[in-house]
This record gives structure tokens, C-alpha cells and sequence, in this order.
């Protein structure tokens, strides 16, 4: 609303669209919980207290917060597009969402971005971005897309764009990356902020990483990390994802004292996740539940936020703040029962309301470029009785570097599901390059056939799994026809598979169908013999060549404690 | 210094300048006290604990806080240039003052202001501006320059500008001045900050003047005044200035969860005030006296203005943060001992060291354009038996409408100092208009003669008090020929006189001389009978006419609670 259309509505000279009455307002400015009507028009609040009303709905002293802010997320963790990812969200409360493109920009650069962008339509939601500030995240591997300071330039000048998202590359920093220091500048240069990601840096080298303008952190696992990293000026976002669980952790370091410099953040959230548990309300019902004050909790998730980007229309419920609303049955369980969003009624009892989501498709577009191959290209020589294999570690993303007797057939080095060695490549899908890289790996259990994803981060190239090398083909194949996704694959046959035609990342069906088909995957690859809860998900890491210790990309095995690509045969 | 230079600084690489060691680091980002050494180097904290340095700097273990932030001041009240503000300030503390050039605007228009930023040469101070938003105060008066959004079009996108200055047209933000608007408008469209200024409004007008984008005020002096403000978003500056003081009273409202959103201001402070007391210090010594925790105290005077404007290279010690230190005695009296700006020594024990302040003169321009006139103008002729009369209210800004009997001789209207009805006129002295408003006071005491003095808010005209016309004249005159200032006059005679040739509000000499000069002025006053303390003050704010009740400007007698010119004769 222009601020002369406001001002009327704040004055009560003409009616308002709603008012809400009876409120128990959690007030993130004050701190306090007070008695308040509210009155909202054109999307924003206008003012407290009695006015003339088009509707009017009574809470009955049921609690009223603001909407809930993810400060930090990737939303195509959620293997869906931006609709679904709304349509799951918003009755958890969750109105905006600071999100990290980075991994469709992997992909597709910023032209992914801007996809991301259109495929929100008219959705009832407030998106922010932070441009990715490592695409590649490394040269040790084939990315679909490069992002140099320059490409950044007009995306960072909009208004959406809040900054630079997570500075993983923080050796880069420190060594002063002339590349890197421009993508900082020209955030700066916009007063716009750099969002880090450091786990486990300290000291000095942390300093050099604060002092070059990197201004908080999600990467924090221990308590001792986070108030190093608080204590130099960092924003703190307490994460709690899917697989990164940090927030019992770290719950126990904020104080009265330093809350408003700390916020919640759900990093990747999958989609059985955020259909059961929600997003940043399942953070802050967590940190209740762990002995946080809700209201300290709810300024986590709220104004702390808005401040931080600053995002000055959301975050608080006061004149002028867009009419985004969450109302709780209680603090304490921390019920979510109505959502408003720009004063709209979105969600109810956890349920969307018909026609809040545009049920339009996202248009998908064919990613996945790959040359047709044979099975012999997944042949591996033998060039030692031992070899390199990654070892998985369970419910971790960081792996070991093992050294086994690999099994040996005409001088072939192959698959041993007896011993639980199993081939694995990373298959470059991109460009076409034909690049394949092979190795061993320990730790899935399968006992024939083959599993493959084009979700493997961070380029997102195709990685497989498997016993045989016929079925390992065909299961790449089966990728490329499904146009990107996963797929289980034995006998010659596809068992399951869970198409994910935007980016290779994600589905255009809803987010229910794409919980259930992976549902139906895990179960078919759990008959295959495969040990592991999320076989997928532990596949989408090992091609991440920055998580130690022994990884691979399609150039190869790398050995991330020395950043190199190493030899398959020889001690580890 | 550039990002690529901070880092081999940061990681200890190269020599840091200083090294300070065995502090009480007072950390305001966690809000805890912790044994700390810090790293600097070229004016910057590059980072915390052992690195090897060109000085070392042992604290004893004595406290050490960030430089303190004036949040709103006019500089201008301090009746001295920016050297001299700044050398009365800075041993005190305060290294940083985000200031509204609002008195020199309305003498000389935005050239004043930069006039104003020239004078800071190369001191060592950080000096951050508010664009003045109401320049004239009201149509009622004649100021030097009248200030239009699109006046203020360059300014506004200047880095040191972080804002539009305090919207004392709370009405025309209300009713909706479409100008006024503009320069709101302007303002966020350049995200920056529009400060407030709203005595007493509350309800739906309050609620009309947030919606439209005001976002702090310092004009609270109810704790239920401020509570309200707060709970509806606005940042609360509390004030304690040499006049307006609120500190006791609001205080009280500061919560450990409301905190982050309240900071202090001086707004107005005088000569002998900063010398003796100190600004922002001052204002953090009385709360901590009142039982605020003295950590909280200092966040309200560093990183809460910081990040409300915000200003991100000041108010904490972090790396990356200017080196703005102050080094405190105790945390109980809030004894200061030293104070570094930009990693420099710049005040030790009270007092500013030798060369930390350019001494250039700063160059005067006369302001004071005067047409010669005699007493004649002065005199009154007698419309009635009785007349209007301003009667001041001790220690108030306010004054009363009175209505009095007046005494008369030859049909003119004249001064009876028997019953302490005195003469008041106020000049018009910009333009040479000729202008000259008349009226009576009560209050001043003055037996003979009469004081004059240039600075009288807003417009800054002469104003003038007197027991004879001759006198008043001869004032008048006397203020003309010193450019501006402050004058005392008796038998012919000037007595005393302080010279403000800066826009007839500045000296161009010492703060201590000023001082000086006034307390003669003062001692010479009260030797002529006046009985208030600071009877040039108390004339300075009778041609204010937005302060109740009556007032004068060069256009005449103001009913303030009518907003419009009256006669000067007949009832109040």
C-alpha cells in the first residue's frame, strides 16, 4: 500500500477489511504477551484497537504471532516446486523463506533462479533469495553452470535478493580468492549481507573469515563453536534439518542477552519432514519444548530474522507490517490452528484452503544431457590387489577412507556384494562429456542390482550404486529417460522410480505423490538388500567433494583431506 | 581498509598496530564480560587473543567497551563548531554522533549542512546526518531556507546521510502533506531510516504516523507513552539532554527482551553540559545509577544505533569493527580513562590529547542580513487596556497565555519592568524583510536594558527582551554587527556579548571559551535583575511556535493551540 492509502485506514476514517479481536498478541518487539484486536487492511495491519470492519473474527484469547521466517533454506531440498513447497509450509506457519538457489544453480546457473522465481506465480507467500556464492563448489568436479562475480550483478541489485548466501568456500577467503572477494564487495556495495557457512572454523583463520564481512553462520555443531562464533559479531542460525540436527545442541547458548542476535534455519528439509513436522514451527516448538521462553523462541523465528536481512515488512505485527499471522492454540505445544498470509486466511488446522496454490504445473526442462553408453564403460581394471573405498558412515555425511582386496574376474576389478563392496560412479550428465568417475564403496547393504540419483550434490551430476555393471547402465539410463530423479533398478527392470524433471532436483507433482514414490523406492531397495533408512540421501552426499574424508566426482575419487583427485588402487 | 588487507592482518601474518591486552572485553554482541585481548590494525579490530604487534597496550584488567553512539543530536546546541563538539565529546566516550543538522538548515538550507561536514576536516570522529525533514518548522515564521524533498534528493543518497531526520510535522504526516510524504517516500526508497518526533500522540493517529513509515521517537516522557510507542514497533530513543530530560522516567520500561529496540540520545546538549557532565556517557552512568545492568546499558549505546540505522562498522568490538574503544575505571560509576577512535589514542583521563584536533578556524559567513532601523520600531501603539502577555513556566519549554493590564504613556503601549512586564520582538534577520514581531513577557525579571540573542528555534531570527526600546534596538544592532550571537545591554552599553558568527549559532572559538563567554553573560544578566538561570535558553525557545501556549515570531504574536497569527491586544 502506498503510504497515503494507509494512513486513512490507521485513522479509522475507512472501513477495514478485517479485525481481529480477542487476541493474546505475541508482541516480538516488546517481549510481552498482551490482550489486542487487530485490525488489517489490504494485506497490512493498520492499527490496534476498535475500528469499523468489513469481517470480523473473534480468536477468543487464543495466541497471535507473526508468521514464522526460515532465514535460511534450499527449497529444492524439498524435491518439489515452489507451490508445493508453499503448500507444505504455510499451514506450519511458515509465511517467508530466505532460500539459497544453490542447488538448481548448480545446474543451471542463474537462469535456474529465475525459473525458481516465475514458478511462484501469484503463490501467498514471501520469497527471499540469496544468490549461491560457490557454484562450482569446487574444480574437482563438472557443475552444469559457473557463477562468476559478474554473472551476480542484476540479480544482486533487486529487491528480493537480500545477498550472497553461504560462503562455503571460506579457504577461499581466507587466501584471499580474488574471485571471492568480488562476489563479497559487491554485496557490500549494496548493503546487502553475506550469509556464512564454516563449520569448525576457529581462531584466527575464523577472524579472517569475520573481518572479510561474513556475517553468520549455520554450520555451528557444538556449543562451544557457536559462542566463539557469537562472541565475534556472527549472526547465529541454529539449524535443524532433515539430517543436520543442531538445535539441541545450541538451544542451551542463547540468553535474554544475545537472543536477537540468533535465528532459526531449516538448511534442507525433505519432503516426509515438512508434511509431518514442519519447518522453523517444528524449531520452535523443539526449543520450547527444550526449556526456551516461547516468546524468545518466536523472536527467533520472526523479528530477529527481518532485522538481520533486513526484511522491515514482516516479522512483527504492527502498523505498517504486512498482515501475516499464525494462530496458536497454545505456547507450549505450540499448535498451529489458522495461518494468515498478507491478512488472507491460507491454512487451517494444518490443512491449505482450496485455491490459495495456483495448481498450475511448473514447466520442467530437460537437464540431463548424456551421451548413450555401454555397461563396459563402468569396467574398472585391475591395478593392485587393494583399493581406495569409501566407507559410509552411518547417519553421517562425512565418510572414511577405507583400503580393501578387491575382488578380481579376467583382470577386472568388480563388484563384491558378499563383502558389501560395491561399485560406484559419478556419471557427468550435463554437458555431455561422456566423464565417468569409478570407485568402491562400503556401507549400502545391496545385494544385486543397481540405485542411481541425479541428486548428488553439489554439480548434481548422475551417481550410481551397484552390484553389476549391466544393471548400473541401465539405471543410469532409466535416469536420463525419466529426465532426472531416482531409480532402483534389477533383474532388467526398473522396480521403482521418482521422475524429478525440474533441474534433476525436483518433481512438477505434488509433494504427497513425491513422499510416497520415494516411499515405494525405499522399500524396493530395502528388498534389494540395502541396509541404510534413506539410501538416496547418503548417495546424494558422496559425490560432495568438501565433506571428508574419501568422496567422488565424474573426474574421479577424491581425497577431500588433501583436495586432490588420488589413484583408485593403493592404500587409502 | 580493503577485504584483501584485513586478512593477512586477521590471520596474524603480517604485524598488527596494537595489541590490547588483559581486558575486560564488555561484549555486546553476547552480552557478556570475558578476559580478552584484541588485535588492531590501520583503525580496525582484525582480531581476538595473541598476535604479534608493533604496540602492546596492558589494560589491567580494566574494562573495555565500544564507542559510545549519540543516536540523535544537534550538534548545533552545542553553540560551538564540529572541532569543538567533537573535542568536548570524545573524552567522554562518545566517537560517534548521528546528528540533525535542523538548526543550521533553517538558517542557511542544505548548504548548511555541508558547510557543517566541512568543518569536520579530518577529526577523528564518526559523524553520521539525518536530513533535516521540516525546514521551516511552520508557515507561521520567516526562516533562512525553505527544504523540499527534492532539495534533499543529492544528500539523501550520500553514504554519512543514513536518514530523514525527526518528522516533527507529525500533522502533515497524519493529514497526509502530500511533500511531506515525498520525502518519506524518498527516504525508503533509499532504505534508510525516518526518524520521529510525536509528544503525546498516541491512539489511531499514532498508529497513522508508524503505518506511514516513522520508525523510532525520542520524544517520550510517559512510561506509558513509551510502552505504547514500543509495542507498536517504534525504536525508542531515550533522551537526556541539558533541558528535555526523561531518562528517570523511561528507564523503567527497558526489559532484557525489549532492549535491542531502545538506545539513548542527547538530542539537545549545552556547553557547560558536555564539558562537564558528557553526552551518551552521562546518559549510561544514570542508567546503571537507576539499577539498568550496565551491559544492557551499553548495548543502548552502541550496537542498538548501530543496528537500527544502520551503521555496520561500528558499535561492537569484533574484527572487521572500526576500533572505536573506550577503556572504564568501573562499570558502577562508569568512570572513563581512555578513549581510542579508530585504534588511535585520541583522550586520556577527561582530557582530548595534543593534535588529536586540527585547530583550523572553521570559516564564518555572516547570516545576520539586517536592515538599520531605530527604537521606533519597537514601540507599541496602545490598542486596548489590556493585552496578551507570554508568561514563561520555570525549567519548561512551554509558556502560559496570560493577559495583563498594560502600562501606557503618549498612547504607546510600553515595558513595565515594576511589574516585570517586559517588551518581547522578535527580527526577521535573513532576508532583510523588516519583519519584526511585538509582544510582551512576563518571567525574565530584567529591571533595564535588554538581551538579545540569534539563536531562537526554529527560523533562528533575532529575539529580543527588554526594559526600553532604545535598549532593545541597540541589542538588535549589536547582535547584527558581532554575525550573530548573544548580547546583554545597559545604558548605552554593551556589557557582555557572545559572538556565533557560524550561523549566528556557532562560535568559531573554543567550547571552554563559549562556556566562559556565557557564564559572563549570565553573571551580567542576573546583575540587570533577571532571575532565571538560563535566560538566553528561555529566549530561544519563545519564537517556537510548536510548543504551547503563546509565542512570538517575526510575523507576529502565535496561538499555538490555534496554530495561527493573533492580536496582541484584548483577552488571551
Amino acid at each position: 500500500m502506498e503510504i497515503r492509502d494507509i494512513i486513512p485506514y490507521a485513522k479509522g476514517e475507512r472501513e477495514v477489511d478485517l479485525l481481529v479481536t480477542n487476541a493474546r498478541l505475541i508482541n516480538v518487539f516488546s517481549g510481552t504477551i498482551e490482550p489486542q484486536t487487530i485490525a488489517i487492511a489490504q494485506g497490512q495491519v493498520v492499527g490496534f484497537g476498535e475500528y469499523p470492519a468489513q469481517e470480523v473474527i473473534d480468536l477468543q484469547e487464543r495466541f497471535l504471532a507473526p508468521g514464522l521466517i526460515d532465514a535460511h533454506c534450499h527449497i529444492e531440498s524439498s524435491m518439489v516446486g515452489i507451490r508445493e513447497y508453499v503448500k507444505a509450509v504455510l499451514p506450519h506457519g511458515v509465511t517467508t523463506a530466505v532460500t539459497d538457489f544453490h542447488e538448481i544453480a548448480n545446474v543451471m546457473g542463474t537462469r535456474g533462479i529465475r525459473l525458481m522465481r516465475e514458478g511462484m506465480g501469484a503463490t501467498p507467500f514471501n520469497l527471499y533469495c540469496m544468490l549461491p556464492s560457490c557454484v562450482p563448489a569446487t574444480p574437482l568436479e563438472t557443475s552444469g553452470a559457473e557463477i562468476r562475480a559478474e554473472d551476480l550483478k542484476d540479480l544482486m541489485a533487486e529487491e528480493w535478493v537480500r545477498g550472497l548466501g553461504e560462503m562455503m568456500n571460506f579457504p577461499g577467503v581466507i587466501h584471499g580468492d580474488p574471485e571471492v572477494l568480488k562476489k563479497i564487495s559487491m554485496t557490500q556495495a549494496h548493503g546487502k549481507r553475506v550469509d556464512g557457512h564454516a563449520p569448525g572454523l576457529n581462531g584466527k583463520e575464523l577472524a579472517a573469515y569475520i573481518a572479510a564481512g561474513i556475517a553468520s553462520d549455520h554450520e555451528c555443531t557444538t556449543r562451544g563453536e557457536a559462542e566463539e562464533k557469537l562472541n565475534q559479531g556472527m549472526y547465529i542460525m541454529i539449524r535443524e534439518g532433515s539430517t543436520a540436527k543442531n538445535l539441541e545442541e545450541l538451544i542451551p547458548i542463547v540468553t535474554p542477552a544475545n537472543a536477537c542476535r540468533c535465528m532459526f534455519v531449516t538448511d534442507d528439509r525433505h519432503p516426509a519432514d515438512l508434511i509431518a513436522e514442519g519447518g522453523i514451527d517444528h524449531c520452535v516448538r523443539k526449543a520450547i519444548r527444550l526449556g526456551l521462553d516461547p516468546v524468545i523462541a518466536l523472536q527467533m523465528a520472526t523479528i530477529n530474522p527481518a532485522r538481520y536481512f533486513p526484511l522491515p515488512e514482516i516479522g512483527g505485527i504492527a502498523p505498517g507490517y504486512r498482515a501475516d499471522l499464525v494462530v496458536l492454540e497454545d505456547l507450549k505445544e505450540f499448535r498451529i490452528s489458522q495461518v494468515f498470509q498478507a491478512g488472507r486466511l491460507v491454512a487451517d488446522n494444518g490443512t491449505i484452503l482450496p485455491r490459495v496454490i495456483d495448481e498450475k504445473k511448473v514447466k520442467a526442462e530437460n537437464t540431463v544431457h548424456l551421451p548413450k553408453f555401454s555397461a563396459e564403460r563402468f569396467r574398472i581394471t585391475a591395478q593392485g590387489a587393494r583399493a581406495k573405498v569409501i566407507e559410509l558412515v552411518p547417519q553421517q555425511i562425512i565418510t572414511k577412507k577405507g583400503s580393501h582386496e578387491v575382488k578380481t574376474h579376467d583382470g577386472l576389478a568388480v563388484a563384491d556384494p558378499q563383502q558389501d563392496i560395491l561399485k560406484i560412479a559419478v556419471v557427468e550428465r550435463h554437458k555431455g562429456t561422456g566423464n565417468i568417475g569409478l570407485g568402491f564403496v562400503k556401507g549400502f547393504g545391496l545385494k544385486e542390482g543397481a540405485i542411481a540419483s541425479s541428486v548428488a550434490h553439489d554439480s548434481h551430476n548422475i551417481i550410481v550404486v551397484g552390484a553389476e555393471d549391466e544393471a548400473m547402465a541401465q539405471a543410469v539410463h532409466g535416469i536420463a529417460e525419466i529426465q532426472g530423479g531416482l531409480i532402483a533398478v534389477r533383474d532388467g527392470k526398473t522396480l521403482a522410480s521418482l521422475p524429478l524433471p525440474i533441474g534433476g532436483l525436483m518433481s512438477d507433482q505434488s509433494i504427497e505423490e513425491v513422499r510416497d514414490a520415494l516411499n515405494r523406492l525405499h522399500q524396493k531397495v530395502k528388498e534389494m538388500g540395502c541396509t541404510l533408512e534413506e539410501p538416496f540421501m547418503a548417495l546424494s552426499f558422496l559425490a560432495l567433494p568438501v565433506i571428508p574424508e574419501l568422496k567422488i566426482t565424474d573426474r574421479g575419487l577424491v581425497d577431500v583431506t588433501r583436495f586432490e583427485i588420488v589413484p583408485l588402487f593403493g592404500e587409502a
